[in-house]
């Protein structure tokens, strides 16, 4: 006969490599029910995306067999429980804000942002994304959504919400929803924050693992208004390999780190790494310049989150309002299931240190 | 015996077919001096980059030799005197101020401005650059640079002047002189706008022909600040053929229509056009889509000023701080030249008709 004591004994001996503690300790195992030879539980990680899903199951049925029983019949179910970095009356159901950033504009912040909120919720999160490139608005045009309009509820005490659009699973907003876009939004700073402060507090987000926030380029005023008025799990830089770029980048990414504004970097991503034409499918060419971002994150000392080559089915994928992340198959789906993965890792490590150890604990 | 009147009477059959008068209406024969059968003048242009220079100088041959005298022996120099916009007190030895601008950011604003400035002074202009993208300011890198720091002088009246830093023959100011290169500027729009203000008023620019801004990605602080502040006699449009880039360059390009600001476009140039990679000399891949710059000029019924390719030789370029443009003989700054004579073409074009017929003519 097995005990549910002598399964978490076993367990105990599973260590998450990021949090560095065992999956006992961390209160990741839920729901254990044996009937005679029959284990099963559920392993509840800290996000859906997590890159080591499938090396923890092992780990615990083999841990399971060898110290418990080697005839148990073990059955794993995987959720995830996404945490927060720290606890805020202010946006309360919103886990984690997650900035996508970058020093310099066109370098594939939108195609980032989008891809990765994709590949979010295809992992099962529940994911938001407000777009807050207040001058070039490009969520419309990538979720097909040019010219869709948002509509309103009223609460019970008669405030009025936006309500996200959802689209492949996803909420989303958009000043460019509320713009003409064939207009310009010639606009000084102070309107500029305010419209961007009514898409975090003024619309019904519901609750969300994570809302992505795709920043406008610079460090200007939209990045100092949501970065002192939210709270922000972390940002991540994207860049491509031109050092035009790096320079603008490394300002970019040297802001998050300024006292004043402390914002934890996850990591750094090279998009237009290189170009591969169809016809020579084992050639690359470095357009741009080869491992700027590798090196950049290197000189910070923070993740390099991985490179995204310049395929057409990538810009066309943005073009026709189907961002690419969303066929699983494609190479470039997979780099950003990688880097995903990567993304919700660091958060789920910085949340877990910024918790401190108790909150974690049984 | 050969008059001058008669050679004057000759050159009235040749038109300027821009300003659509002949050169003796618009005032562009000078020093006119005969001896026996030798005749010569100056042929004053209204730009050294005018693309029709060897075409308006064998028209001027041919009408000598066919109304005065098939034994005639003539000499043509051709000078140049840059016409400006308006007459206006403020910055008044700058003739012509031009803005070179994109609603998306990493579309190529700075690679143009710098080659468009090295174009326009390898021909004989007199030309300043101002980069005014404060938050990702390009030129130290484009133009090697980096950590340089711009002396000051004391005007008779007291005032402190800037002096720009001339590199390959343009006067340059950049906000990155001012800030370290690894320094964010994380500034709201109040500040970003009298940083800008000062390096056109408080800088020695002296007398210059064209003096191009790079403006930063959007429609913002700054836009607002130097289209409203000072007398603009156009904006470039720089674009790349993506959707989404277009998206936002439509809106850049509809500021300067707006009532308020009203600028003159010049035209469109759309930037990474295609790639050609080197071991494949007659293949162009469209990796953002085609013609997207081509029908956005169309669409605003504005000038196509020319499209650039994706070469390593360009990205190198900016990166390496030797613009290509700087080198004559290559593909790319070719297709520079063409589109610095037809922006010079188009501003001399609105100068005269914004002048009137009176000022041009004796």
């Amino acid at each position: 006969m097995i005990s549910p004591e002598q399964v978490l004994a076993a367990l105990r001996n599973v260590e998450d490599p990021d949090l560095k503690k065992d999956l006992v300790t961390l209160n990741m195992i839920k729901d254990l029910k044996i009937v005679d030879k029959q284990v099963s539980f559920t392993l509840e990680l800290t996000t859906p995306a997590c890159p080591m899903k499938d090396m923890l199951k092992n780990a615990c049925l083999n841990a399971v067999k060898h110290f418990v029983s080697q005839e148990a019949e073990v059955e794993i179910n995987i959720t995830s429980r996404v945490t927060k970095p720290m606890d805020t009356t202010q946006l309360k159901d919103i886990r984690n804000i997650i900035l996508v950033s970058s020093g310099k504009g066109g370098v594939g912040k939108s195609t980032v942002a989008s891809n990765l909120a994709i590949t979010l919720a295809a992992d099962g999160a529940k994911v938001g994304l407000i777009d807050a490139d207040i001058y070039g608005p490009s969520v419309p045009t990538m979720f097909d959504l040019v010219g869709a309009k948002p509509s309103a509820r009223e609460t019970e005490d008669g405030k009025t919400l936006i309500l996200p659009i959802e689209k492949y699973g996803i909420k989303l907003l958009s000043l460019g929803f509320f713009a003409d876009p064939d207009q310009p939004v010639p606009w000084r700073g102070p309107m500029a924050s305010n419209a961007i402060k009514q898409l975090f507090n003024d619309a019904d987000w519901g609750e969300l693992d994570y809302l992505i926030v795709d920043l406008p380029p610079g460090t200007g005023d939209i990045h100092i208004t949501v970065t002192q008025s939210f709270p922000i799990a972390g940002a991540v830089i994207v860049t491509t390999p031109q050092q035009v770029a790096l320079a603008d980048t490394r300002k970019g990414l040297a802001m998050f780190k300024m006292p004043s504004i402390n914002i934890p970097v996850l990591g750094v991503i090279e998009n237009m790494a290189y170009f591969t034409p169809e016809e020579l499918p084992d050639n690359k060419y470095y357009i741009f310049g080869k491992d700027g971002g590798k090196e950049l994150a290197k000189s910070f000392s923070v993740p390099f989150l991985g490179e995204i080559p310049i395929l057409q089915s990538i810009t066309a994928g943005g073009d026709s309002g189907v961002p690419v992340a969303l066929d699983r198959t494609n190479k470039i789906a997979v780099s950003f299931a990688e880097i995903a993965g990567r993304v919700a890792q660091q958060i789920a490590i910085n949340n877990a240190q910024t918790a401190g150890d108790l909150s974690l604990t049984v």
